[in-house]
């Protein structure tokens, strides 16, 4: 499970995306050059891949760890390549 | 220049965008499951890779577009290809 | 079309790209560590990357920019959003 | 390390890339269609995602399963996330 530093972590990128979303939103309605737009929309992406990245290492250090200990492992190592092939897409 | 329907799109998805990353602060703060927290910020990676699409077509409509019409096409190109070669990464 | 320095440098490109997938194969053969295997397939997938804006660069300066000049712009644009969109998934 | 089923699954799919890479010189050498020769390469460049995706399974499975259940799995978890970061991009 999520723990409180992660959880900060993760709040702390969220709150800083919601303003960068904001901000978007600003550039768009003041008819922005259509480039600083996606420029601003890729940092945004990668800014949510950081998001992801934190909680995915979380989640390898906790939930994947206790199941691999256990030897229960499989579904979980299953479910995590799974979600990092969507992610990649 | 991004024009009437363009900018009408891009802040209907950032508006919903905004409200996914309100809804990802939520489920960060109740604890939910990391496997569903990451599915969700990868949801909101597409949800700004069609936004940044949708800006980008209209970017190629019209500056991309003149600039070609006009003979000074090369620059633009240039620039667009950095645009995409950034937003691929 | 594609043109002769682009003909040129993406041949350069694939032919590179041949040697480093003949690496792959001989890395996996001898049972090499599983990080060197993926971040060279990284590095492959860079590669390929490459290859594609470069052709990319060269259809949008000759058959986009033909298509714009003679006003029908628009089936190609859409063609080229379609096929950008793709490669980013 | 690699297994014998991962070995003979990821080679397969290296022949086959490789395969489709010859194919790519040949459509470039033909002068094919500049948005054929994008889509074969986005047809590359998720088999390879695949073949990547395949190693980095096996690697969760026993070198980073091994190194959790003898209690020292922090650097191999760092380094798994960093090249899942790196291929992302």
């Amino acid at each position: 499970m999520i723990d409180r530093p992660t959880q900060a972590d993760t709040l702390k990128r969220l709150a800083k995306i919601e303003g960068q979303i904001k901000g978007l939103q600003r550039m768009v309605q003041e008819g922005r050059y259509c480039i600083d737009i996606i420029q601003q929309i890729t940092a945004v992406r990668r800014a949510l891949e950081q998001a992801a990245l934190g909680v995915m290492r979380r989640h390898v250090d906790s939930c994947v760890s206790e199941a691999i200990r256990s030897k229960s492992g499989q579904a979980k190592i299953t479910e995590l390549m799974g979600t990092i092939h969507q992610f990649m897409k």
